[in-house]
């Protein structure tokens, strides 16, 4: 079988390898056949080192994707032909043994290409809107790059949670992009005039920001005294950071947030439940997300060259053998 | 009776005007004869339009000071002589008639100079200490400007309640009053070499922070993951800011403190039982602060200049003509 490996230090420093098939599942364990794995902008960091751990070169890079059990050994209620997504991290190979407590089922009739980028996004958007302060229908949330994937994945689960969600976009062609999606609110912000702010003086109880440096603090603006601002991403390069003025006379908080620590602390009724929820409104058509490109395994450089280019259009995925669909 | 007033919108738009008494306590009312009030840095922004509030001038500024009730109205347990610290503000008058529970009674040989800077600073301290995150006795906290009046406080009380603090300062001097006053650690940071840590690769559980900008990020390198940096003051007038690693990976909060949010919010068993404390330990000798000088009421304007020079050697304190022990 072939894996993808990480053989350097940088985005083109890939190799598509022929490995020993996995070990034949043991008690409690089950083989999955990678069918569709996800590049997304974490992997890229994490292949240029610029990530929050990285792991000695060579190794398999990829946070997720989807594949069919294979093989199931004893005390395992999986069957194999069942669909699943794999928790565990080095996804870009073709075959992987792990336990099955360590991987989702999904549904038989489940869209591949959606289940193969639902581990990372669509959990990121529900969980930060659900765990980190309570909020009830009708509350306001606002976001900063808003247009990026897990920004569209926030305004859908936003809308499903039935929240209402403003985004802040630099362009005005993202901004129309967003409003073609369904959000309620959107404000074009160059970072130069008024912060932004919510219509009829309405107040965020939480923001979501994924720059960094001044656009964490204009956020801050349109969030309530004693709101919480989360960090997630660092477009701008520079340390997220709110006045004093907001921290100490508004009582606000500033937070980081982390799928991977949230996995490491939300206990497995918590994620079970997430993706129960996600796995539903996926069959309701309620989320989902653009894809821009598949490239088969033997094309995985380009594919990952295609997903650093600016300017994609959706997610760029690689197929295996074993996905027998349309690609 | 006599009052200190801003008139304006600066340090020397200041008068001592004479007003009418104020009304005779009704029920549940005393009247206070204030004997000492403080000059802090908090005042000094007030008086210049550059603190979280403002009311409009003329009004009578101040936050602390200390007393002696004159007469109580119906229904009041305290009694004509009995020594308070009013908690409202506007404290920089000779008289004042308020309601009993917003006077907190100290014991009838309470160092006065102390009881009244009591209010604020060994508060901020002992609340940041005790409110934010839980903190267990060998636990270590680090904190910036150090040498500050409330970094004082927190030496002190972090002591008495057997934490092991961890100060950082600008300048050799600094530490050197400080490791007279019996800090266990004291860390020269200029700014511009490797952030401070702790000995023997301990982390801080929480981290103070009145400096805002670098200062902010620096001090969190020696916080433990999932730890809290607080922020209550602004010293470098730059916003308080954590790097995203410190933020998304390592779960790092940033908050700020205000004691004006807390007193909102404590509750009054939780404020009775915090000046308790604080009194117990200025009876034991564990608190107290240096006194630089002591003005009578009418020399305010010079008592306000006194306290914005750099460099005094503790707090400015503004006697009236109740104050009958020495100044």
């Amino acid at each position: 079988m072939r894996a993808i490996e990480a053989t350097g230090n940088g985005l083109t420093e890939l190799a598509v390898t022929t490995k020993s098939a996995p070990a034949a599942p043991g008690p409690g364990e089950v083989t999955v056949d990678m069918m569709i794995v996800t590049i997304n902008p974490a992997d890229l960091l994490m292949l240029e080192g610029r990530y929050g751990v990285r792991p000695p070169a060579p190794f398999v890079p990829g946070s997720e994707g989807v594949g069919r059990i294979s093989a199931a050994g004893p005390d395992v209620t999986l069957r194999p032909g069942d669909i699943v997504m794999p928790m565990p991290g080095n996804t870009w190979t073709e075959q992987v043994t792990l336990p099955a407590r360590h991987v989702v089922p999904l549904p038989a009739n489940v869209d591949l290409d959606q289940a193969a980028m639902l581990k990372a996004n669509p959990a990121t958007a529900l969980v930060m809107l659900e765990d980190i302060v309570p909020l009830q229908a009708g509350d306001w949330v606002i976001l900063n790059a808003a247009n990026s994937a897990v920004g569209q994945n926030v305004v859908k689960v936003g809308a499903a949670l039935g929240l209402r969600i403003a985004c802040v976009v630099r362009r005005e062609g993202a901004a129309q992009a967003l409003r073609a999606l369904g959000a309620e609110v959107v404000i074009v912000d160059d970072g130069t005039g008024p912060a932004p702010c919510l219509p009829d003086g309405a107040k965020a109880r939480l923001a979501l920001d994924a720059i960094g440096g001044a656009a964490t603090e204009r956020l801050a603006a349109a969030v309530a005294d004693r709101g919480t601002v989360v960090n997630y991403g660092l477009l701008s390069g520079e340390s997220p950071r709110l006045s004093a003025h907001d921290l100490v006379f508004r009582g606000l908080t500033l937070r980081g947030f982390w799928l991977a620590s949230w996995f490491a602390t939300a206990g497995p009724a918590r994620i079970k439940q997430v993706y129960a929820q996600l796995v539903a409104w996926l069959g309701e058509g309620r989320i989902g997300a653009k894809v821009d490109a598949h490239y088969p395994i033997e094309r995985a450089a380009e594919a990952v060259a295609h997903a650093a280019r600016e300017g994609r259009d959706g997610k760029v995925l690689i197929t295996t053998r074993f996905h027998t669909g349309p690609a």
